[in-house]
């Protein structure tokens, strides 16, 4: 099918509008070492959705948002045909870096830009519409959960309970979103298929000398909310043996966390990323401490081994410590595939384009993993420099940039010409 | 000299005020679970203050506050003397019990309307004026250093810093204070002596069977305030060899602290109390983590080989966790003797008057620690139950909270009266 679409490839030009606007979008929120800081619904997370409205609308699309504030631009060729969704997040962690999610989501506007143009010279009416996105928190750092949009827009988060989430200060998504005009009332478009792009976040393309990566699955993962309880006490005063110290135990926790991913090299990772102690004064010995454990794992039977030797560990801390702990498993999932005709179809359109390609599993959570359990979805990963990422100094290529604009564009082409509702056997919910 | 002074004991009736008394100042800031939440300057201080205002006012004392907010309840019987200064604080940590602070605030005030009472009736006049006192922020949980008020009184802390230092709102010492009417605009009485009583907050009085402890010198201690230096990284994605976790070397901080502790098993305590992650985020390996490691000691060459085998730590950890660890000694403190003829006075007076007594060590920080670098100063214990302290549970039973007001009563008599101003070779200043 790959010969009617026609060839893809981007242009000088395109490649430099592509590169000014994204040197455009990376000064909102920008930081003085070269990142971004540009939490959901914050200043610059709402000056940077103004701008990219007005970009979309330049272009054409229409811009909508549905009720948890996911921003959409619009092209409807084919009334009433369900959508392409390409997009990622605009959202960052604090002091974060310029690639993560933005990139995703202004590729997938110029992959539509281009799309659009294309079919306007050449009098096409594609199959299905074409929507860009921008989901609302992806990085979940001031409201938790993260991929809040995508888990509101795929019904597997309530909309209701997403509203009501607060952050640090006692704001509620719906407090910080209301002023911005960023909430709509609508389920937002329906989607067809979907198609992400986004920085690896590791370094395997780099070491392979990879250019694009064709996503297949997810890392199994295990995410835990544990508290650990003990009693407040005077640091000083108190004597070591009277002493049920949450840090204490908390911090045996951290340890033990990095010593679990030490055993199975490559294979697991471990983190502790927040951890709040309560009262956290100089001269208290602290009664509770919340923090969040997340074990990530490429192979299931290692993420149940690493699972049960955790739990012992509880136990032994427990003990050890003279604390509590109590947990939640948060999240679990298994290896968790995208749709094999998705990988193939990004595989056919990487090797015309003629770029270096080959499989990857995403550690990191996406949008796309939401949506792959809707619709058919293609995931694309460009090469982080040295796996920074969340971090400022986060950096990717601009040849990579552009490679991946290309072989996306192409992805989105096939979609909307109908390249996978055409695959023998392949359900498409619409 | 006792022999002038006439016989001390507490009457039922007074007893009954004091208890009476207590009950209304645990109301402020008073939690469900029967301790209080009375940072300072906040909302339950500021009431708390101004109900305490007039109890002083009530009983004759004129009520005054210095530069840095230290409330005084001034009894001027002998012009231009020198007053005998006596109190605590009644600010206290979050979530914290109702003694600590506070009981020695308001027995130092009985005691001074006792004595007030007294001369009245007997028509004497005392050689030294009474000054009971409310020192400013003495825990330091809202605004770091503790001993706030005490230190700016006694020279220690310049006035301009404590006032500027913010809490984690941002909001000053000077911009929480100016709207209660609290700061004023001079030093403060000039005092010749001090006394304070304190609950032990250590259960070495309890288990002693003893009612009073006689202050004679506080632990040596070593007071770090750390910065671990990471990377920001995802949490995820990241290989784990690639890492530079700052919680991770933090965490390994907090396990050795309490190692280091086991290994002088009752000499050394140790603690971490506070400590604050950056960026703290789900899914972010922190870059910072900050935390304030106290080491405590009531021997100082134990406390000289815990201080070495904490720096060869340091460096260890730095490697282990790939992190940067800089720390800077923000107290280093010896065994601090209080003087001698003060003890020997609160011997006599405890004698005197039939409790049980004994020499204790204070683990614990005092604002009599500062003053009694300034002048002759006597510090009481009386029992923690099970030692339980910055903890709603704390608790001393009413009958030692009413002996402890009866020696301190003595001993407050005893300084107005000149008696360690007698004592051969004392050096006073006033």
């Amino acid at each position: 099918m790959a010969e009617t679409i026609g060839a893809a490839t981007v242009t000088l030009e395109q490649a430099e509008a592509f590169l000014r606007d994204f040197a455009k979008m990376s000064e909102f929120g920008a930081t003085p070492n070269g990142g971004v800081d540009r939490q959901a619904a914050s200043e610059a997370d709402i000056a940077q959705r103004r701008w990219f409205a007005g970009l979309l609308e330049s272009h054409g699309f229409r811009v909508e948002y549905d009720r948890i504030g996911n921003q959409f631009g619009l092209l409807e060729l084919m009334p009433g045909a369900p959508y392409v969704v390409v997009g990622s997040h605009m959202d960052s962690q604090p002091t974060a870096g310029r690639y993560d999610g933005a990139y995703g989501v202004l590729a997938g506007a110029h992959a539509a830009f281009r799309l659009a143009e294309e079919w306007r010279a050449e009098a096409v009416i594609p199959r299905y519409n074409l929507a860009v996105v921008n989901w609302f928190n992806e990085e979940g750092s001031r409201f938790v959960p993260s991929m809040m949009g995508s888990s509101v827009y795929t019904g597997v988060l309530p909309v209701g309970q997403a509203l009501a989430t607060t952050d640090r200060a006692g704001v509620s998504v719906a407090e910080a979103l209301a002023p911005t005009g960023f909430l709509g009332d609508g389920d937002g478009p329906p989607a067809a298929f979907c198609a992400e792009i986004h920085i690896e976040q590791g370094r395997l393309l780099e070491n392979a000398g990879t250019t694009i990566g064709l996503v297949s699955a997810s890392w199994a993962a295990s995410k835990y909310v544990v508290t650990v309880e003990g009693a407040q006490a005077h640091s000083g005063a108190t004597i070591m043996d009277d002493r049920q110290d949450a840090l204490y135990g908390a911090a045996l926790l951290v340890v033990f966390a990095r010593e679990l991913a030490d055993r199975f090299p490559g294979a697991l990772h471990t983190a502790v990323g927040q951890l709040d102690v309560y009262p956290n004064s100089p001269v208290v010995v602290a009664s509770e401490v919340k923090l969040l454990l997340d074990l990530r794992c490429a192979d299931e039977a290692v993420l149940a081994e690493a699972n049960a030797l955790l739990h012992e560990r509880f136990a032994e801390i427990e003990r050890v410590a003279n604390v509590g702990i109590s947990q939640t498993l948060s999240h679990e999932w298994g290896i968790n595939p995208y749709q094999p005709e998705g990988v193939a179809l990004a595989r056919a359109a990487a090797e015309r384009l003629g770029y270096a390609h080959g499989e990857i599993l995403t550690v990191a959570g996406h949008d796309s993993i939401n949506m792959k359990e809707m619709v058919p979805t293609v995931m694309l990963f460009v090469p982080s420099v040295e796996g920074v990422s969340h971090n400022e100094g986060e950096y990717t290529r601009d040849d990579d940039l552009v490679a991946g604009l290309d072989v996306l564009t192409d992805v989105v082409r096939r979609l909307a010409h109908g390249e996978l509702a055409a695959s023998a056997g392949m359900k498409v919910q619409a």
